[in-house]
């Protein structure tokens, strides 16, 4: 591992994460000299690669791409990293409510009440609507912005959606895309988002939507190749502690090395961003900012049999469940076809209930969902990855920072207003697909372009 | 300034505010080796005099007792810092509501509807009622804990309050009270610390209430005189950050210094105390904690004159306003009688508004607002001494940690539990009067317990 103690660069790029890395690649292709500091000891930021041996990895970070997301997709396409359908288009979808397992063609279950399907559907069909007036540049600016950030998604679910399984159903999908509990979003950020992301509907879609598709041999790969095209200017194991900034001058510490630039672009997502300690410190609307855009939370688990056998059921290994921990699935199995895998996220309460659990009494408790889903086969595991993102050092938590009531009307201005000669980057910065890995390439394309022109 | 690098002792404290100052004392007392360790070179943390001459301060911090609030009183009496009532009692109070100004004796105004009236009181019975059922230990385990932590103040008041002025009115003392917007605030959070601050009816109070008294001399004093009795245990500058846990070998380390201990009290708010680099990591829990626990905002206003002239008239100094920026002020004017000090806050979104101004332009705001309440007189000052808390390094906002929707169901939990051997303390912390001085006490002294058992 090279240093970085002593040298110095037109800009300082912090994270290499998908922001950090096409930042500093869009910066280095117009020969604007650069330096990559990246806290841990590998690139990919909450991408991240589980090897499974034959070449083969678990997507244990984020992983899934789908129309849009074309940024990402560009990216991955120039790193030579192949896509692949996410797996069980035209297959049958499992759906677990109120103690009754059913299986189900497309995205939505043909048991059950008719009422709560029209129900469930109508609410989607409101927040889409709803969502079309906030302005994806600046949702504080949406003529509702006050009253939607002054109330929680619960309170709108409550007010709005009648049926109990209709609200289930809603609060599942909204879990799975946020990775926290309806009351811990403001109804304005959620709508943001959601637009941001091109629809409510976009998101929760796997077929043509958010996770129609995934990378053969894992998504790091195409942040390991695109830190390879970096070479030496990548820092790892340089967890940055201080940025100063002393007129022209800018330096960049951490506690075996200082560096020194003219601009810093920083990738962390605001929580962490606001653990550096900045000389002179950060402006207030700037620091309150970082004290109030948790991380979501979110344990992704990975079950692996010898084989993917629910495919000879007919069955996507997808799954809407009212029971956790496991209350959606997909089918994570390699492009290769073996072994087989389940994917799955413990997330908001359940991920509370079990975060001073063992990992055993997790294993447990999701091999106990599966089997309630795709019965006996999958009672018997031939392996179990978990990464739990909110005790990871250097990301606490996933999949990005979630805005509580007030939050954006307050302090959402500072998201990317530069402070000096400090740029912000980073997927909760994005103003298309924040949140998703797309956002976090379009995050460092944009901050690149702000560096660029002023050191023009 | 003593070094405290290369010392060892039992306990080290983080933070010399009352809640370090109490910690620390309570171990030294009883002969348990202490450093404290102290990121300003002054101690007392949101507590500050700002010297007018003659021995005379202004507390730009933290600065009002009253009843109940036991431990800070009996910490001052023991320093030999003498109380005073709060000036104005008997006298009458300014009203400017809908463009009027009316005067009034006592705390309710007999002006306007008499409908606004019963139903801003009707409101703060409702809230005291509900109040009564939350646990000050635990709130998170009350019984409407979920429901009520899922919706923001601006939510219930939206559902509960009809009459706009009977509104306004609730927000300016929701404001006053918390220092952040309706919007910021969680339901189940505001009851709970109405509660255990002895109700909402006792933290609006002047006579009798919260605000009953104030320290002749400044507030700060009594900091000072607690850290005088440290001696060289207190080590000004010196900011932590990182606290490593090695089996039973703690290590907290600055810039310039490392000390060792056995167990170590942080006292600071949870959003400072997140951006302590922890080795080991946290806890999810507790880090999630430190991420959504983000503190009020406050800029704390004193605009000086010649003498007390309102008090000729009759008038005692307090206003309340629906017109910012000064929506509420207190007669600040010292036990001297001399000069005259009107004080005010700046909140919620005026002090978003003002952030970006100057401070001659939050100046006249501030004058011109002074002068409708209290005539042409207050149109010249002889002085202006603002204290903008969020700006401040080691504060970064005022008055405290204030929890949004979700964040004590979600993370409560983690306040008080103690990680490894490191401690919690500071106000954030208490079981009674959390937010205020007396707050930091309590919890100096439950935290110095907690260690002094482990120690045994």
């Amino acid at each position: 591992m090279t240093t970085a103690d002593g040298l110095s660069a037109d800009v300082i790029v912090v994270g290499a994460g998908f922001a950090g890395l096409t930042a500093a690649r869009e910066l280095v292709k117009r020969d604007v000299s650069t330096i990559l500091l990246e806290a841990r000891d590998r690139v990919g930021g909450r991408v991240l690669n589980h090897p499974i041996g034959d070449g083969q990895a678990l997507d244990v970070g984020a992983q899934w791409v789908g129309p849009g997301q074309d940024h990402m997709i560009a990216l991955a396409d120039e790193m030579g990293v192949k896509r692949f359908p996410t797996p069980g288009a035209g297959m049958k979808n499992v759906d677990y409510m109120d103690g009754a397992r059913t299986v189900h063609d497309g995205d939505v279950p043909d048991g059950g009440d008719p009422a709560t399907l029209i129900e469930t559907l109508n609410a989607f069909r409101t927040l889409t609507q709803m969502s079309e007036e906030v302005p994806t540049d600046d949702p504080w600016n949406a003529e509702h912005a006050r009253e939607w950030d002054a109330q929680t998604f619960q309170v709108w679910m409550d007010a709005n959606i009648q049926d109990a399984t209709a609200k289930t159903r809603v609060q599942t999908a909204i879990e799975a895309v946020y990775a926290v509990e309806p009351h811990d979003l403001s109804l304005l950020f959620m709508l943001w988002y959601a637009k941001a992301g091109q629809g409510i509907m976009n998101l929760v879609s796997t077929e043509g939507g958010a996770q129609a598709e995934q990378y053969d041999g894992g998504t790091q790969l195409v942040a390991i190749r695109t830190a390879e095209l970096l070479g030496d200017r990548v820092h790892l194991s340089h967890p940055v502690r201080r940025i100063t900034q002393n007129g022209e001058r800018l330096t960049v510490e951490g506690d075996r090395f200082k560096v020194q630039g003219k601009r810093v672009i920083v990738t962390l997502p605001p929580p962490l961003a606001g653990r550096i300690d900045y000389d002179p410190a950060m402006p207030a609307i700037r620091d309150q900012l970082t004290q109030r855009a948790p991380m979501g939370c979110v344990i992704k688990v990975h079950v692996l049999y010898d084989e993917p056998f629910w495919r000879d059921e007919g069955l996507s290994g997808r799954v809407v469940s009212d029971t956790g921990p496991v209350r959606v699935s997909f089918d994570n199995t390699p492009l290769s076809g073996s072994p087989g895998v389940l994917v799955t996220f413990i997330e908001g309460g359940d991920g509370r209930r079990f975060a001073n659990a063992s990992e055993e009494e997790r294993r447990d408790a999701v091999v106990q969902c599966m089997e309630r889903y795709f019965g006996p086969k999958a009672a018997k595991p031939s392996g179990y990855v978990e990464k739990d993102w909110p005790a990871d050092q250097w990301s606490r938590g996933c999949y990005g920072s979630v805005f509580p009531a007030g939050t954006l009307v307050s302090c959402g201005s500072a998201l990317r207003e530069p402070v000096g000669s400090i740029h912000w980057a980073g997927t909760e910065t994005a103003t298309m697909f924040p949140g998703y890995m797309d956002g976090a390439v379009r995050s460092g394309e944009r901050a690149a372009a702000e560096v660029l022109e002023l050191l023009a």
